[in-house]
């Protein structure tokens, strides 16, 4: 279980797409914390999710995993739309990158992937 | 500056690539803080280092990025050194989990990418 992003996702064989959010937070919550609970909920309702990893410190991290493009894209408009409903932006964020990226390759510390 | 991965990368223009290190951290510090710093410092004298994020929370997630594939073989392999330099394998880290990425494509809150 990784429904809140707090473990390591369980991700299938590459390739497969990671969508790499990096945020600087706005003081305040201003009604985020609860948001964010609502979007990880719905993020695992999409097709083509594979899993969330999420954590913050003097920057956040979230990083998304999707069976592929299309799922990607998909869930951006979902989550955009939420995002507006709620908040609209500027009032979270004061400043973030999205980074849209394809997994080649992974390891773990049981496999001696040595090159 | 983002020395210590608690800024927003300022990454060129895709493609490059993206190394997502997850991770689960074993109780006591065992030296780990130290070297991250020096890990961090250590990256970016390499050749074709963009840059890097970090955050912890319950998970530790930290983001490099490097211009090329090449880079980021070459990075592991320093690391893994200076790793195993130090502690090795086991004493900093209950799990993690190791992510090779090419990023195709990036946008900010400045940029109406709406597809």
């Amino acid at each position: 279980m990784s429904e809140d992003g707090s473990r390591i996702a369980e991700t299938p064989i590459p390739p497969y797409v990671a969508v790499i959010f990096t945020s600087l937070r706005t003081p305040g919550d201003n009604g985020y914390g609860e948001t964010a609970v609502a979007m990880a909920a719905l993020a695992r309702e999409q097709p083509g999710y594979l899993g969330l990893e999420s954590a913050r410190e003097d920057i956040g991290i979230t990083v998304s995993y999707w069976q592929d493009e299309q799922a990607a894209r998909n869930w951006k408009q979902v989550a955009q739309h939420l995002v507006a409903q709620r908040r609209g932006r500027g009032v979270w964020y004061r400043d973030y990158w999205v980074r849209v990226a394809t997994v080649t390759r992974d390891y773990g510390p049981s496999q001696s992937e040595l090159s």
